[in-house]
C-alpha cells in the first residue's frame, strides 16, 4: 500500500514540476469573483502560434490546474485512509493522525528532493475559510447533546480557564527561560512568548477521542475532552488575536487590558449570538423545503457556513458561531427534513469533516519537511516540558475547584486521562503559519510548534491506549435507549425540578424544564412544520421502531447483496423522486 | 416572496458596491494553489494604523468576500426555488427556468440601476470547470440505463447528425442572409456564421423533460430527448472549438477539413475512453472502502470530476467523459457501497446538479440586463426563424431515415414533440460568452444567443405542455417492476438472442447477452466485493423487498413525526457509526 501511495505521490508531484515554467505566465486563481472574461478553450490556448493545421490534440494544463490538484490531493488523502483501514490492526495501535503525518513526511521528502514548492493549502486563509469549518461543523453537529448540556459548566471551565491557564503559564515560564543567556533567545520578549504560548495551548484530541471511544471510558470524561477541544479552539484564536495585536505594541496600557477582556466576551458571546441566529433561521427555512427535497441539505451547509463567515467578517469567534448554529438547528432541522435528506446531511458533514482532517495531518507532514526550520534545543525542549507540566498542573488545580460542584466528581484516573489527552494539532499548526513576518523568531516558533505537535501526536497518541487500559480508567455505563429508562429519567427530572422549585434552588434541571416548556409552546410552533408537541416517550418509541426498520435494511445491506440502492431507482431516475 | 427575494438582492448587491473601493487593493482569488502566506487575521488587517487602543470590533470584508458571495448567491437561488414551489400552481404551467430567468432579470435590473458589475460566474472557466460538471453528472448518473441502451442508436443519430445538421443548416442560411445589404451585416463571413450556428445548436431540454415527465409521454420519446440533450452538448462544444479555430484562419485547406473530422472522432471516443477508464477505477476503488464508509461518496465525486478535468486538459469531450464515467461506475459502485453512502451519493449529485442549473438560469437573467447589447432586427429574427425551421426539418428528415431501423417507429406526434422540445439553454449561453474578442460581431452574437434562449424558454417552454396535451402524444406504458415481468423479459431476451444467433444476425440482444456474460465472468469478479454473480430475478426480489422496507420508513417519515433521523444517533454520534 505504501509503495502504491508513493507511486501516486510521484505522479502527483509531477504536475507541479513539469509545468513550473508554464504556470507563471498565467495566473491560476480563476475562481475570483470578477476576473475579466477570457476565452481559454482548447484551440484559443495557442492563438499566437503561426498558421498551423488544425490541431488534433491540444493540452492546456494551467486552466485546470487548481481544481485538478485539489482533486488529486483529496484522492491521495482518501487512498491513505483506505490503506490504513485495509490493515485494520495498524489503526488500533497507531492513531490515524500519526500515520497521516508519516505519509506526509514521506511525500514532503519526495517533494523536497525534487525542489518542489509545498502546496499552500495551509496558508492562513485557506485553512481558516475552507478547511476548518467542516471539521468544526462535524464536531458541533455530532456532539452528544444531552451529555454536553449536563456537563456544560465543566466543559467551559476547562476550555476557557484551562486555556488561559496554559497560555499564561507557558508564556511566563518561557519568558523566564529566555532570560538565561546560554540559550541565545534573549530577543524574545514577553508579548511574543505569550503569543507563542497561546498558539500551542489549543488541544486537538481527535486521536484521543477515538481511543476513548474504543475503550469506552466514562461519559463524563469523554464529553469534557470533546467539549474542551471544541471550545478551547475558540479561546485560543481569540487569545492569539489579542496577543498578536499586543506583540505589535511598544507598551501595553491598562486600558488595553480592559479592552482585551471586553473583547474576549464580545468575541465569545457574539459568536454564540450569530450561531443562534443562523441556527434558528435555518430551522425556520426548512419548514418550507417540503417541495424541494433535492436541495434541502444545501440549506444546512450554507447557513452553517454563513454563520462561520459572518463571524469571521466581524473577527468574532467563528468556531463558536458554527458550533452554536449546528447545535441549535440540529433538533429542528432533523424533524423538518425527509429521511433521505437527513442521511445526506449527516453523511456529508461527516465526509467533509473527515477529509479536511485527513488533509490537514497529511499537509502537516509535508510542510514539516519542506519548511525552513530554526532549531534551538533549549527553547524547544523547555516548550515541550512546560506544555506538559502546565497541562498536568492545570487539570489538577482546575479539577479541585470544579469537583465540589459536580454530581460525579473526577477521580485521579480521570484527571490523568484529561491531562495526558492534551495532544496538539491542526489549529496550533495553522496559527503558527499565520504568525506575521515582523515577529523576529517566527521560524523558531513554527519549528517549536511542529515539534510539540509531532511529539504529542506520536508519543502521547500511541501510548495513551495502553496507559488508559493499564490504569483502568472508569468505564462507561453505556445507557441503552429503552422506553423504561426514558420513563424513569423523565420522572426523575420532573421530580428534581419540582424539589428544586420548592427549595428555591435553580440548577440545570430547573432550566431544562423551563426550556422544554418554552420549546414546546413557542419554538416548535414557529420552527417545525408539524406543530404538535410530542411526549418524549412516544418519540422514543417511534425512534426505536425506526431503528429496528433501519437495522433490517442494514442487515440486508451488509449481507451478500447490496442491491439496496436501486430500491429507489424507479422514483429517482425519473428525476422527481428525490 | 418576490418582495422578499428583491430584499435579499439588495442586501446581496450591497457588498459589491459598498466595498468597491476596498477590493482593488487586495486581490481576492485566494484559493490559488501558491499564494504567498499572508497574515490576515482580525487585528492584522489594520497594521498601518497609528497607535490605537486594542479594537473591540474589527471588520475585514475582502478576506471572506469570495466564499461569502458564493454562499449568498447559492442561498438566493435556493430561496427562489422554495418560493416557486410554495405556490405550487405556478410551476405546473410556467417552467422553473422561466421563473428563474425572470427573477434574474429583476436582480439584473437592480444591479444595473446601481451601476453594479455582474458577477463573473459565467466566465468561460468558472462555467465549464465548476458549474457544468454537476449538471452533466446528474443527467449521466440518473439516466434510465435500460431504456438508454435500447435506444442508443437513435439517441446518437439525433445528437450527432442532428446537431451537425442544425449547425451547418443555420450557418449556411444565415450566411445567405448576410449577403442582403439591407441588414448591414455583410462583414460576418461564413466561418463566423458557422461558429454562431454551432453555439445555438445545443438544445437544453431540462424544462421540456420535466413536462414530458409530468404528462408521462412514452419512454422512447423521453429517452431520445434526454440522450440528445446529453450528447449534443458534447458535439456542440467540439463543433464550437473547431469553428472558432477555423474562424481565425484566413483560408481553409482540405487537410483542415480532414483533420477536423479526425479530431471529431478523437474528441468523442477519447472522452468515452477516459470516462470508461475512470469509471472502472472508481468501481474498483469502492471494493476497499468497507472500513471508511464516511468518505465513500467522496470517491464517486472525485473520480467523476477527475474524468471531466482530464478530458478538459486534453481538450477532448469532457461531457462524454463524465457521462460515460457515471454510467460505467453506477452499477458496480452501488453494489459496493453501503445503503447510506448510496443515498448520499444520489442526493448530493441531485443537489449539486439542481443548484448549478438554478444558478445558471438565474445568472442568465442577470447578465441579460447587465451586458451591452448590439441589436440587429434582421439578423436576430432570421436566427430565430432558421433555428426553428432547421430543427423541424431535421427531425422530419432524420426520423424518416432512422424509423425503418426502430422496433417502435416515431409517429408524427412524437416528431412534433421532438422538434418543439428544442429549447436552448445554458450551454449556448456559456459558449457565446466564451467567444474570442477578435470576432467582430461578438456583441451581436451574444445578443442573438440570449434572444433565442429567452424566446425558446419562454414561448416554447410555456406552450409545450398544453400542446402536448392537446395533440395527445402517445403516453407511457410505464412498466411496473414485478417478478413476473422480469421473468418474462429475461425469457424473451434469451430467446431473441438465441434466434439471432441462429440466423446470424447480431442486434443489441446479442450484444447484451455477450456483455452480461462478460460482466458476470470478469467484471463483477474484479470490481465487486461480493463476487457471486446473481440471477437478476433474485436481485429483483431483494430489491422489491427493500423497496417495501424503504416505503415503510418513508411513510413514517411523511407522517407526523420525522424523528427518523435520530434513529442512528447512537451509532453516529459516537463517530464510528457512519
Amino acid at each position: 500500500m505504501i509503495a502504491f501511495v508513493i507511486g501516486v505521490c510521484t505522479v502527483l508531484s509531477l504536475p507541479f514540476g513539469s509545468n513550473g515554467e508554464a504556470i507563471p505566465q498565467k495566473p491560476t486563481g480563476d475562481v475570483s469573483i470578477m476576473p475579466p472574461i477570457k476565452p481559454a478553450d482548447g484551440p484559443q490556448a495557442f492563438p499566437d502560434a503561426e498558421k498551423a493545421n488544425m490541431p488534433v490534440f491540444t493540452m492546456d494544463y494551467p486552466r485546470i490546474q487548481l481544481p485538478f490538484e485539489i482533486t488529486l490531493w483529496v484522492l491521495l488523502a482518501s487512498f491513505a485512509k483506505i490503506g490504513f483501514h485495509v490493515y485494520h490492526k495498524i489503526t488500533v495501535w497507531v492513531p490515524e493522525s500519526c500515520l497521516l503525518i508519516a505519509i506526509g513526511l514521506m511525500v514532503g521528502g519526495i517533494m523536497h528532493s525534487v525542489h518542489e514548492e509545498p502546496p499552500a493549502v495551509l496558508s492562513s486563509n485557506v485553512f481558516f475559510l475552507y478547511m476548518l469549518p467542516p471539521i468544526v461543523l462535524d464536531s458541533g453537529y455530532f456532539i452528544p447533546t444531552r451529555a454536553f448540556f449536563e456537563n456544560i459548566g465543566t466543559v467551559l471551565w476547562f476550555a476557557v480557564v484551562g486555556t488561559l491557564w496554559n497560555s499564561i503559564g507557558i508564556g511566563m515560564s518561557l519568558f523566564a527561560i529566555c532570560q538565561i543567556e546560554a540559550f541565545g533567545v534573549q530577543d524574545i520578549n514577553l508579548q511574543e512568548n505569550l503569543l507563542f504560548a497561546s498558539i500551542i495551548s489549543a488541544v486537538d484530541p481527535v486521536a484521543v477521542l477515538s481511543v476513548f471511544e474504543d475503550v469506552s471510558v466514562n461519559e463524563q470524561l469523554y464529553i469534557v475532552v470533546f467539549g474542551e477541544c471544541l471550545f478551547n479552539d475558540a479561546v485560543t484564536v481569540v487569545l492569539y488575536n489579542m496577543f498578536s495585536y499586543v506583540a505589535d505594541m511598544p507598551e501595553v496600557e491598562p486600558v488595553d487590558v480592559f479592552l482585551g477582556v471586553a473583547r474576549f466576551f464580545v468575541v465569545g458571546l457574539g459568536g454564540m449570538g450569530f450561531g443562534l441566529l443562523f441556527g434558528l433561521v435555518a430551522s425556520f427555512t426548512t419548514r418550507f423545503t417540503g417541495n424541494v427535497r433535492a436541495i434541502e441539505p444545501l440549506f444546512i451547509f450554507m447557513y452553517s457556513y454563513l454563520a462561520y463567515l459572518v463571524a469571521e467578517l466581524f473577527a468574532i469567534s467563528s468556531i463558536m458561531a458554527i458550533v452554536t448554529c449546528a447545535i441549535t438547528m440540529k433538533y429542528y432541522v432533523e424533524e423538518n427534513v425527509s429521511q433521505r435528506s437527513c442521511t445526506t446531511i449527516r453523511h456529508v458533514i461527516k465526509m467533509l469533516g473527515s477529509i479536511s482532517e485527513t488533509l490537514i495531518f497529511f499537509f502537516l507532514g509535508v510542510v514539516t519537511i519542506t519548511t525552513e526550520h530554526e532549531w534551538n534545543w533549549g527553547y524547544i525542549m523547555f516548550t515541550l516540558l512546560f506544555a506538559f507540566l502546565w497541562r498536568g498542573l492545570g487539570v489538577l488545580v482546575l479539577t479541585q475547584i470544579i469537583n465540589p460542584f459536580r454530581t460525579i466528581p473526577f477521580n485521579m484516573k480521570d484527571q490523568f486521562g484529561l491531562s495526558y489527552g492534551g495532544l496538539r494539532g491542526a489549529i496550533s499548526f495553522a496559527l503558527a503559519y499565520t504568525l506575521p513576518d515582523n515577529i523576529g523568531r517566527r521560524q523558531l516558533f513554527i519549528t517549536a510548534t511542529i515539534c510539540i505537535i509531532i511529539f504529542t501526536v506520536f508519543i502521547q497518541g500511541i501510548s495513551i491506549r495502553p496507559l488508559i487500559e493499564l490504569i483502568n480508567v472508569r468505564r462507561t455505563n453505556r445507557n441503552l435507549d429503552t422506553i423504561n429508562s426514558e420513563i424513569h429519567c423523565r420522572v426523575m427530572e420532573h421530580t428534581l425540578s419540582g424539589i428544586e422549585d420548592l427549595c428555591g434552588q435553580w440548577s440545570h434541571y430547573y432550566w431544562k424544564d423551563k426550556f422544554m416548556k418554552f420549546n414546546n409552546l413557542v419554538l416548535r410552533k414557529i420552527l417545525i412544520k408539524d406543530k404538535r408537541a410530542e411526549s418524549s416517550i412516544v418519540a422514543l418509541y417511534k425512534k426505536l421502531e425506526l431503528q429496528n426498520a433501519m437495522e433490517i435494511l442494514d442487515t440486508y445491506d451488509t449481507s451478500r447483496t447490496t442491491r439496496t440502492c436501486r430500491t429507489s431507482r424507479v422514483q429517482s431516475s425519473s428525476g422527481s423522486g428525490y
